[in-house]
């Protein structure tokens, strides 16, 4: 853990007039004091006031497994108790020097939680949490970028191993599991499992099917987990059997204009020029209309987070901003293609974290 | 598929005067409309007025997933584009024939959204959506029973293979990852998965680690999953190898406790009356310092659902209502011990969904 996440996070409250920051079982939190709490209807709060030492509010139950996961080195335990009201807890380490007058919430905070807090401290105006970690976030360190790297490693392994799962009468739940299985092989967790087979590839977030692949299917397989804190995601396109010509067609042009994305990444360029590069790849192929969203999202500790590679964002990119390259054409009823690898923007271009081959492998 | 929830929905939020209610990706989502959407940065919202037709404003990438999950059937579909603003999309249903003055939003839904419609309608007071589907939700139909039921016979299914999983020098986290891969066999999702070995056992929610068991380790082993929308939960106590003297008095005591608890269930009877009654029996054994958490919580779409089995919950049982009986004894440092049935209240006591022998067991 990076010692100067919480001091980095108070500066930042202090430029913004933000008098405290509260963050429940998030990324923030696994970002801010490395514990990863159950999203439950226990309130687990980091209260990180601009101007004081944070402190963790638990519930008592859960206080073990708060001090085994270090976030002790950086907040104070204020474990509570089964007949306690976590929200006066929370309330009262806010108001024990005066009343606050902007508060910033974590963005994933159940809306039950802010609206119980909204009412215990009328005094405060509210702000979204991510005013204040956005900006700390967005821009990885070395040894984030590191960690990428590794988790990038562990997804090309197993996407290695997909070909030989892609057998005809399988099904796509079927192929899922095994996938499942492989990515915990060197991933902690296992964030998302997509396999869109034939006409089901049309659907980008496709879930799990008992469709049986048949011979000529083609199948796209977006996934990813996290391994020690950072989330992988990676998508690559097979066909059971042999290709049919119409679409090497297609995910030529594909390949072309994920090539054309990573080529635009640079730092000072735009985010939405990203998205403009792979766009007008398959604009001028003929299939604008079947490229149905963004081109790419950030990704960090969060499988989806900022930098949105999309039209209209006009933020330009820096040195250490990591963000999937995944352009897509879909055509409903048939089939559907995307190609994906996650990118760091380096000091004059970009680094993909992903190596496996980028054209459609045919299976069996 | 029950189609009166919806109604049902409607006729309480005319009740509550609540102009429309507003469900994120969540297990209520889920419970109306049978839709399991992504939670992710992209909003999914179903909007539902008291006085007409619900939408569900879907990232148009996702319509296809939406509509493959059924829930068309209940809620049109209002897909929205990338370079969209969802909160805009959302904004307009509600203002689309008046200022509506009280809004319900669901307890899951995400803070930054939250504060979005906070401030993009603001003719609204906000309240929590649990207010509309709490009451649906908390007593079950025959159909909810009866998936508890197949999720209560699938967990029992693993525990029945748990014991051969524990041999001395295999860690909580190789232990761990067996359990998920067979809690997969007959669940559609892996809630959680608890391996606390020796002094591990001591923190309830303990998170898998990589300490080796060892000869004479009680190992107390708490899961569940989600089988066809519906969850499973149960906790059971193991002892790599012959049982340690101490360890079975205590888990006599607990097998008293738990079956205490169990008793008290009935119609009519309070939610801290099932608590107490596991509670005494523990306090009079000497232990009542060292169960440190409430006695159950109900279960159904969500692991964690009302009615909370605590001290202080003054709320009459109703046949159909279903939670968790699961005394714990924990002494640090040393090993704790928690059982843990789902029951579902029946028209004169308690049904368990569970059916493990409850006593510890000896694994090798």
């Amino acid at each position: 853990m990076d010692t100067t996440r919480i001091r980095r996070a108070q500066e930042a409250m202090q430029a913004e007039g933000i008098d405290a920051l509260l963050v429940g079982p998030s990324p923030d939190l696994r970002w801010l004091v490395g514990y990863d709490a159950l999203p439950l209807e226990r309130l687990t709060m980091l209260v990180v006031p601009a101007e004081a030492d944070p402190q963790l509010v638990v519930p008592a139950l859960e206080a073990p497994r708060a001090e085994a996961s270090g976030a002790t080195a950086y907040a104070e335990l204020r474990p509570w108790e089964e007949v306690e009201d976590p929200i006066a807890v929370v309330r009262d380490l806010l108001t024990a020097t005066g009343s606050p007058r902007v508060l910033a919430v974590q963005d994933q905070l159940w809306s039950s939680f802010t609206l119980a807090l909204q009412q215990a401290v009328t005094s405060a105006r509210w702000v979204a949490g991510s005013r204040v970690t956005r900006e700390l976030r967005v821009v990885k360190t070395d040894d984030e970028i590191a960690a990428l790297r590794a988790a990038g490693a562990a997804i090309d392994a197993v996407h290695a191993q997909v070909a030989e799962m892609l057998r005809p009468g399988r099904t796509e739940a079927e192929v899922g599991r095994e996938i499942t299985e492989r990515i915990l092989d060197d991933h902690d967790v296992v964030n998302f499992v997509i396999v869109g087979s034939g006409p089901n590839g049309a659907s980008p977030h496709h879930e799990l099917s008992d469709r049986p692949l048949a011979e000529g299917d083609p199948v796209v397989v977006d996934i990813g987990g996290t391994r020690e804190g950072y989330c992988s995601d990676e998508t690559r396109n097979y066909v059971v059997g042999r290709c049919p010509a119409e679409y090497a067609e297609v995910h030529l042009v594909l390949e072309e204009a994920q090539r054309a994305g990573v080529a635009a990444v640079a730092p000072g360029a735009t985010a939405e020029s990203v998205d403009a590069a792979a766009r007008e790849v398959i604009a001028d192929a003929g299939y604008g209309d079947s490229f149905i969203h963004r081109t790419g999202h950030g990704i960090g500790v969060e499988e989806h987070e900022p930098p949105w590679i999309v039209a209209g964002n006009t933020e330009a990119l820096r040195a250490g901003m990591a963000f999937s390259v995944e352009p897509g054409i879909y055509l409903p009823d048939r089939f559907g293609a995307r190609i994906e690898d996650v990118v760091i923007v380096t000091d004059d271009g970009a680094e993909s974290v992903n190596h496996r081959p980028r054209h459609v492998i045919e299976a069996g």
